[in-house]
């Protein structure tokens, strides 16, 4: 643990890229990390702090063009994507083929199925990559993150919906028949930082709407995680008044009825080992707030007096858990760090 | 229409009753309306511009006490109780045996079967008269309406959610054994205007939490008006971080595939006589901010490709539809007015 | 009063041209009003509720492409100007010319001195014209507004700060050598409806920040309509993370110590005849909520133990008294009607 | 620095203490705290999380019941009261002839002249102490913080403004004579926790109010601090829709006409040394998000174009640098460690 990582991030000018570099900038582990933008002309800023004015003083942190050489010149290990996945998809193979280890926050090499993937556009040349990729998930796929070049972290709904499902599938107490119903609503940054319409805050403030129902593009990892059909499972996000947090709403059969300590059982138990998922015992269920800043996935649940219909409230930061502090906890398996790493 | 009707509102210094005094004030079938408070001591706000500055200028409304004698006095013929349920359900009997007509916005009366009616205390003495309430959605009930003495005004959730499902109901096109999902969001002002740690803005901002999962008293009226068993419907309220609107998002199964504008057809008929429902063509769905400030209850859908699993959004402004404005219209139903009447 | 006025808007699809809209479909002295896009091409939308539909039902209002010829054969009499300011010192003069008489909501016709002027660009060829027209305040200006062929609506801020302080001016009880501070905090759609970095959600929420120090171009209209010269007023504007509502803080000095009572005094005497100017009376104070949705201009004020440092608080709605209602006021001054028809 | 200090909070159920214990928590150069409560009886929480789930897992933190016993044995070095005003005169006394060393939050032990004191009821046997008690401002006051047996923690309004106007009075360059306008906005979290109709979140959603005007209690601090006479400054406190920060808008003239980067080099002189303390160049100013969550206090400022009238913007996090941050910057200053020490 003497010597310091060097890792990189393109594309910090972003909410999650931002929430990462600084995430980065006090791990323990890490160097200063290369925070890198492609667009970085003569008119570009030249230090993140002229985005995110929060983080002045002390210097901020400098921002860099883009090129292959000064990758290389500063020593890097590891590249954090932050970028669109068009962009991801044409750089992860190169910087994989320059000996790096990649975590792209992107959608680019997250799905495995031909039929998802078609959300992202054709991979074409590089689907043998996209099978190597991993999906970056700790709390499931810890010995394949471990070893794995390239890194495909998860998006943000998925992350709080797969993390509340994945105990139930694995303990096979689920009645598939009777359908899987994901509610998710989502704070703005989650829909990104260019303006629109949309994004407005007359749009969004004293509202909520629903969006993308059937259709959203997160769909896919969650039947390919959770190895569900599409007619298992319904998604529907909707946009909240907040800047950030999730919060998902399941609705699941138990395919036997159960007590509530025997369903939190099954969560205690899924998670014994997991440092930043929180199961909440009845009655209480997590809110937004409590998980807001952290890098916690909270998970509680109410059982019906049936013992079978099953509700789980599911939260997270999308910013945290749901990008940045995943891609921190990623890279904390990659490297045989402590999974609370520059974390707390 | 010459002579104006005399109304008097019992408990306008809650957020709904307020609302109800605005609405009434403006009514152009209306004298002005007598507003009423039960604690109207010494102390108390001779006028509710005192508690509700915005409606300052031009004199406010005067705010009485209130007395029996009073009602006789002005010459009251309807009476509107925006009171707890446990004063509903002292004044109600009285009101009916002086010969006033009741519009009670409690959830006093508005229960038939005793089990759902224990989420309020026993009625006792008065079920009888519990059995000749009639429960105020027009869109369902108008012509018991027109001549009940005693209305009992739908609470804000099941109106969202009631609208949305009978037509489906109707048409016996749902698969009811597949279970329906009813995951609602509210505004704060739905939790009443009495400070609490809940409803402290810090509290509120930046957040969403689910409550009352299996167990809201709002459940027994979607069962009674839509004929359902308890083990039919979940119903999960969301507190949103905004002063009002509702938005609720409803997963049914239909029992035989159908096309979208299939679908479309069912409402579009249900409703074709109903002045303040509103049918969504896909791809709209409602948002909260289209009903805000308005007596409209917006209902928009999605199906699936396999044309059996249908998301239903509907939204109201839980304040007017799913109080006062409602309170409203049930009055102009029982006069014969139209139903858009001080409404617009 | 039996036949009623032709109206037309051009520039209904922004806040203010929306708002506006929709008090003019329901003024009780008017007819339908014509609403005029300019760029009402093939794919531009043909109803209003296709961009808000919160007024969908009842048909909506139609949206047609401008025209002169459009106007000359609907018969319209007033046209209203929702428009850049560029577009309105295109179009105000030929409207004129053409016998229509205008208002316009754009800052194009408000100044008459050529130094203030310069910020909106010069005005070249129509310097007459802006001579003529009449600062749309109705409060200060009625008789001229009751004749004026163009009236130039003011600006939101302008409103709430020169309300507030022409009572004092009038009375010349102000020690201006003091200066006059004018803090103003106003929601998020009085900066338009146009997507950007500012007005993203994100960046608005859980924040405030002061803009144009020293340098807002509402300045000139509070120096001319108050007789001040630039270095007796200092206006510094902040963006509130709220969608609508305007509160101006507003610090001056008394030329000589007054009692309350007096300073009440001088206001009620001099909006003795205004119906939409209400004064709060010590010690209570206006809040942005309770003008919202109203044309009222709220006034209150607190007196230090001296008599003679004075903080008043001035509260609009930006959208109702600070641009579409006082336009619709204006229209009924122009037009002999009571100053409230449309507005209540 | 090898052995780690022992702390303890009382109060740590507020807001500004439940801050403080998660500061305190992960201080390097502290172990854990302990946590107080006075009401600790049988129904209390034994665990800080249960009033604020956000800090479960890994065990939370625990409560316990306040005893002067309990903090002997615990061997505490330093007691942070977090704790009303009334209850801080009561126990800062003892915990000082106690032998301890006293950081007090609220604001019993920051004002030295009486007539300021009134505000907060006498003092009577405990003038002694007072006079005694340092104001907790680093940036002022560091040489006698360090030695201070009681630091009075400033209030957070007084901190945002004594901070931007302490390097102008140094430097004698204010005409005082012409008075100093501080017009601040503060979010929700301010008014504390208690439930209110004030701090509802209806009152408080899409509303700005002012209050206090001319009587608020954090006036006496300024005054003191600055050396200014009541009638040289105005405070006018507003209560923005936000859980936290604060901005406050400063007006006032300088005694001589300066350039913009002479009156930077004041601000950059007079703060050379300060770690906590960052100046906007302009055009920049300060926003609320920027210090949200930190202990800066950001300071900027526009200049008018005669060089005198100056306005000022001042930023803090009420709950970091405007209570529980400062506290453990005062800490810091105490103990001669860094300033930065976990305010990281």
């Amino acid at each position: 643990m003497s010597a310091k990582l060097k890792t990189a991030v393109l594309g910090a000018t972003g909410y999650a890229g931002f929430e990462l570099a600084c995430l980065l900038a006090r791990h323990p582990h890490l160097s200063s990390p290369l925070l890198l933008s492609r667009d970085n002309g003569n008119s570009s800023p030249s230090n993140l702090a002229e985005i995110f004015p929060a983080i002045a003083g002390n210097g901020g942190y400098p921002l860099e063009a883009f090129s292959w050489n000064r990758l290389r010149d500063a020593g890097v290990d590891l590249l954090f994507l932050s970028t669109p996945h068009e962009v991801s998809r044409e750089l992860a193979p190169e910087a994989i083929a320059r000996g790096l280890r990649v975590i792209d926050l992107s959608g680019a090499w997250r799905l495995k199925q031909e039929e998802h993937r078609a959300v992202y556009a054709p991979l074409n040349a590089h689907a043998g990559l996209a099978d190597q990729a991993v999906y970056g998930l700790p709390e499931l796929n810890r010995d394949q993150i471990r070893k794995a070049a390239l890194v495909a972290n998860p998006g943000c709904y998925p992350t709080s919906i797969i993390l509340a499902l994945a105990p139930l599938m694995r303990a096979e107490i689920l009645d598939r028949s009777r359908g899987i119903i994901c509610d998710s609503k989502s704070g703005v940054s989650g829909a990104g930082k260019e303006p629109s319409s949309r994004t407005h805050f007359v749009s969004v403030a004293n509202n909520l709407s629903a969006y993308s129902v059937f259709g959203h593009r997160h769909t896919g990892e969650m039947l390919e995680q959770l190895e569900l059909t599409a007619d298992e499972l319904i998604f529907t996000p909707h946009l909240l008044p907040i800047p950030r947090g999730i919060l998902s709403t399941i609705y699941v059969h138990l395919s036997r009825p159960m007590l509530p300590t025997d369903v939190e059982s099954v969560f205690r138990d899924f998670y014994s080992s997991a440092r930043w998922v929180r199961i909440f015992a009845t009655p209480q269920l997590p809110q937004i707030q409590f998980s807001l800043n952290t890098n916690y996935c909270d998970i509680g649940f109410c059982l019906a007096h049936d013992g079978r219909r099953l509700v789980l409230i599911s939260c997270i930061d999308n910013l945290r858990k749901g990008a940045a502090g995943q891609a921190v906890q990623n890279m904390n398996v990659m490297y045989d760090w402590r999974e609370e790493a520059g974390l707390n």
